[in-house]
Formats: structure tokens, C-alpha cells, sequence
């Protein structure tokens, strides 16, 4: 295990509209994706583009708004009614390999490996197992990210 | 206004140590800073480093302990023992321009314009006007991050 690109930061919210509202008008962001839903993971998805030193090619913002009731971050808002920081992801060549090298190294994985909101195979660790936060690990994308 | 590098997570842990070893042995980091005290701001700090396509000068992860019993990150472990995502900072070209900016938007800054961890000026905005995240925001270092 090598550590991959940090992909992005998850922020839960309980608006994405109002979300995207504040990244665009008080923060300034330039590039934010068109929100959509992904009912398998129980979210409505957009990202919030940041700038490195040659592009926008930073670290992203995923803001991520419960789909359903049943959504999974809906105890994560009971808890944090305005939103906020809910998990960070990070990119690994071959997810396969990745999943093998967290059981091996006893790290509970949540649930099977799944398509995530990059259209690339994702998983997620136990936050006890990840000094306290949760964290997706998703293969990265072929060819823009 | 214009949305700038996300310079860094802020991870708070009870034992730097432990992460370091953390991000390390189970994430496979290979460039992490020494940690130093920044006893101004009650914390011990280091720097997971995390990779670009084009380098080393991702988004970093800081990891910060408490420097002392009145650290400001004592009641954020309380509450979350096992430590986890505390803050996330952004970069500004001019940390003056960017604190009369979110002034005049409303926002509440907590304290006094300071040195941060990278050694220029910081400030932090109130969780409750920044979607729920204790954001930091940080003049860019003028040479290299």
C-alpha cells in the first residue's frame, strides 16, 4: 500500500443547493459539478473543483445531501443538524489489491465493493479502524479524473 | 473571493505518534514532516504529505495532538476519543483582503489574525457560519508549501 491521491473530502449537508451557494458565493468556487443522485448509496452527489498550483486538478469537495429516509447520513445530520466534515477518500491503482491489503491488515471494510459518484469501483473502512474517520478508498479514474 | 488551494485537513489525534505509525504502516505515506509544538495555538503538529499527479504537494493532512491540558482540541477529543476530522484550511493570496472579505459577508472569525503551522498568517471562521466545518484559512506560503 502506497498512499494514493487524496480524491476528496465528503461534507454532508443538509442542502446541496445551499451548499453550492455558499462554495460559489462566499468561498468563490470557479467549478461545481452538476448535483445528481446515486440512490444505491443513498446520497445526492456534487463536487466542488479547487485549484493547484497547474489547474483545478485539487483535491475536491463532495458535498453529499441524503437521498431517502433511509439514507445513511441521516444519523450523521441528527448528530450535525448544519453539515460537516463526514468522511475523506483516497485514490488507489487497483481496488482488488487495496481491499486485500485492509483485511489482511485486520481493517474492517464496510459492506461489498461498490460503484461510487466517479463512476470507479469504492469501499469503505470502519472509523475505529481509521483513527476516528471514515474513509473511502476508490480505484482511480482511467483517464481524467 | 476566489476559492484557493485546500491547503490541508486538520486530524485531530490523541497520540501524533500513532498516526504518524497510522499513515505510515497501514496507508503506505512515505513523506511526513517531524512534529513540532505550536504551543500559541495548544497543539503539537506534523504534516502527512500526499501525492499529485505531478508530485508531492497535495492536499497534506495535519495531524495535531494537545500541546496541554487548555489545548483548544481537548473538548473535540473528548468527544471523539479515537480523534478525527477537525478542520479544513484553505489558501489566500492576501490573509488582510480575505479577513475584511469574510467580515463584510458576516462571518464570525475567531480571534486574532496569527501564525500558523506553515508559518504565515492564519485566521479561523466559526463552524456555524461555514456549513457546520471549522475552516481555516491561510495566506500562502510565498516560496514553497
Amino acid at each position: 500500500m502506497r498512499l494514493g491521491r487524496l480524491n476528496h473530502i465528503g461534507v454532508a449537508t443538509p442542502s446541496i443547493a445551499n451548499s453550492i451557494a455558499h462554495y460559489r458565493d462566499t468561498m468563490g468556487a470557479t467549478q461545481i459539478t452538476e448535483p445528481f443522485d446515486l440512490p444505491e448509496q443513498g446520497v445526492k452527489v456534487c463536487f466542488v473543483d479547487t485549484p493547484t498550483d497547474s489547474g483545478m486538478n485539487g483535491t475536491q469537495i463532495e458535498l453529499i445531501e441524503p437521498y431517502d429516509e433511509s439514507s445513511p447520513i441521516n444519523g450523521f445530520l441528527a448528530k450535525n443538524p448544519a453539515g460537516g466534515q463526514h468522511h475523506i477518500c483516497f485514490e488507489v491503482p487497483d481496488i482488488a489489491k487495496a481491499r486485500e491489503d485492509f483485511e489482511t491488515m485486520g481493517k474492517r471494510i464496510l459492506g461489498p465493493t461498490r460503484i461510487g459518484a466517479h463512476g470507479t469501483p469504492i469501499f469503505f473502512l470502519h472509523p475505529k479502524d481509521m483513527q476516528g474517520i471514515l474513509t473511502e478508498i476508490m480505484e482511480s479514474p482511467r483517464a481524467d479524473h
